[in-house]
């Protein structure tokens, strides 16, 4: 029997989901419950893997739609248990995202013959290295999985749809030198002074905004480090500054790198890490017919999401879920209780509508 | 019996001294070495402490000039023993600054009645933090032993006069931003980016060059060090850049701190460091005599040394001494011999010239 009852109402539901404390790398618990609780549901096949848990469908439909949610949380900030206040819900997780993952079980046990089979995927470790990421694991073990037309992450977004998501790249910028006495400084070349002119074109790059699908999407362009330095004495030869682009998905990361590495020209420049965005794609039926669904407006996505790896394998995704993303990972995380009742109301439309 | 012949020429005696070693914080030996050597000799009052030698005479001159000089070294660098090669003594302390003390013995040992009363300091620890300076614990235990009209410090001057010495400071100067997430970064400050402005600042100053006593100094404003930064993905809401000022002696420590504050107005600065410099304070007859006894030129001094100790207690104070300054610290130090007998026989006519 698991302690989570998927016929009682979404905030009670959600209430246990909270109270079940899994920071990543302590998820074995909180997985134990979902798949006790899914296991009995006639309708869907559930297999496990790691803490990883996947329920699906098998109807014969003609689309298949993938509905995930991270079961980890970050870690522990005197925010448990869970507290009800008003149409607040408190505690670790309220927002991100475990309000997203009660209304996936709720669907999952109450839309039992959906239009568009579905699969479901509570996944480990969304919150640390991309290495212990569940949704990574399986895309190596059973990317079969993972096969659909379209697929709705429910990380928080305020219950709003948010298409596609922008790339990151980070690159070392670096100045040389020669070292010296600084008390004879005219006898050497100071790399600090030569990084001011890296400095000067960031402060006067403009961001590039383009449209993709009716989305505006922000570009940026950022120093988020900066190092030199040999001693108080001497004058340094090396001066790094590592700038973070945030890019638009109408451009690959190889395009991104060809960007950045123009608009330093004159330096040394390296690539140390990159990941690319993800296209919208809600040009797609399945895709479309959420917009639909849902109604209003449709936001881009600037951080990089777990969207991006569906749009690698070349599945349009997009973040609809109740949280609000600028609460997440903050001590006072919460949910509104409206926004789960929205969130959950719109899915079984676009589940449950006449096709 | 010391290891040290003071009877011997002064070139084999520099050989002995180099090699005893005596990297800082080793100098018992050279130390006790150097005192056995001297206290035979009848017309000097030798004193110890620590490992600092003193040695005077009592001839009841008008004027009494100091002539000091560190026994320690810079660490080890497979230079030891001394080798002759040539014209050339190698090995660690050959050029700092053994070729001087060498020279300071010499003269102690065979100018008996010199026609101005002579305090030689033979100290420790130059090469190392302040605290353990020699010349620094004497003025504390025994600064009586310090007075005089007039100081020569044997370091490394190529036998050319280097009067006076700049002085330090050293400034943090901050700027502050507000953290984003860098995907966002619109809604923050980059406080690297405003980093960029003291960057320009540096990178338009023009070096004052006044001429004090005859000699030009040349200041230095210089970036030694930079830091900033709080994750790859994070806009960063701080920066600090230290700043070395090399000020000439013309100026106070009190009017370098208000120039560097000025220079940087707008910003946050912090003086976290600074030394006074010295003048060169020739015109005192002690030192214009020494001066026309060298004959040549006089130099200013960039860097700092312990003259500006001399300075501070209102004596006068030159480096002169036969290495090369460019060598110090060097593995490959050197001296050349010709430098150690022109050194010699400047002190040694300026100390026996009929007054």
């Amino acid at each position: 029997m698991s302690d989570l009852d998927l016929s009682a109402d979404t905030i009670t539901l959600l209430t246990q989901l909270v109270d079940i404390e899994s920071v990543s790398k302590n998820e074995q618990r909180i997985a134990d419950e979902v798949e006790a609780a899914l296991r009995p549901l006639a309708h869907l096949e559930v297999s496990r893997h790691g803490n990883t848990v996947v329920a699906r469908t098998a109807l014969g439909r003609s689309e298949r739609v993938v509905v995930a949610g991270h079961l980890d949380t970050v870690p522990l900030n005197d925010n448990l248990p869970a507290k009800l206040d008003g149409e607040v819900l408190r505690g670790l997780g309220t927002c991100d995202m475990k309000g997203g993952v009660a209304v996936m079980l709720k669907i999952a046990a109450t839309v039992p013959e959906p239009n568009r089979d579905l699969t479901f995927l509570f996944y480990e470790s969304e919150e640390i290295e991309a290495d212990f990421n569940g949704l990574h694991l399986l895309s190596q073990s059973n990317p079969e999985l993972l096969g659909a037309d379209f697929a709705i992450l429910m990380e928080p977004s305020d219950a709003v749809i948010e298409g596609g998501c922008q790339g990151t790249l980070q690159v070392n910028v670096t100045t040389r030198g020669e070292r010296a006495h600084s008390a004879r400084s005219w006898k050497g070349v100071n790399a600090i002074h030569r990084a001011g002119e890296i400095l000067d074109r960031l402060n006067a790059y403009e961001a590039r905004m383009p449209v993709i699908d009716g989305l505006e999407y922000h570009e940026g362009l950022n120093a988020v480090n900066i190092t030199g330095g040999v001693a108080g004495n001497v004058l340094p030869d090396v001066c790094t500054v590592q700038v973070n682009y945030r890019f638009a998905p109408d451009r690959s990361e190889a395009e991104a790198a060809v960007y950045v590495t123009d608009f330093f020209t004159g330096f040394e420049t390296v690539v140390i890490d990159s990941a690319p965005g993800a296209l919208p794609g809600l040009d797609r039926p399945a895709a479309k017919e959420f917009v639909a669904a849902v109604g209003g407006e449709v936001n881009p996505k600037f951080g990089w999401t777990d969207v991006a790896r569906f749009s690698a394998l070349g599945i349009p995704a997009v973040n609809f879920g109740p949280g609000d993303p600028n609460l997440a990972h903050t001590r006072e995380e919460h949910v509104l209780l409206p926004r789960i009742a929205e969130c959950e109301a719109a899915l079984r439309a676009y589940l449950t509508r006449p096709r």
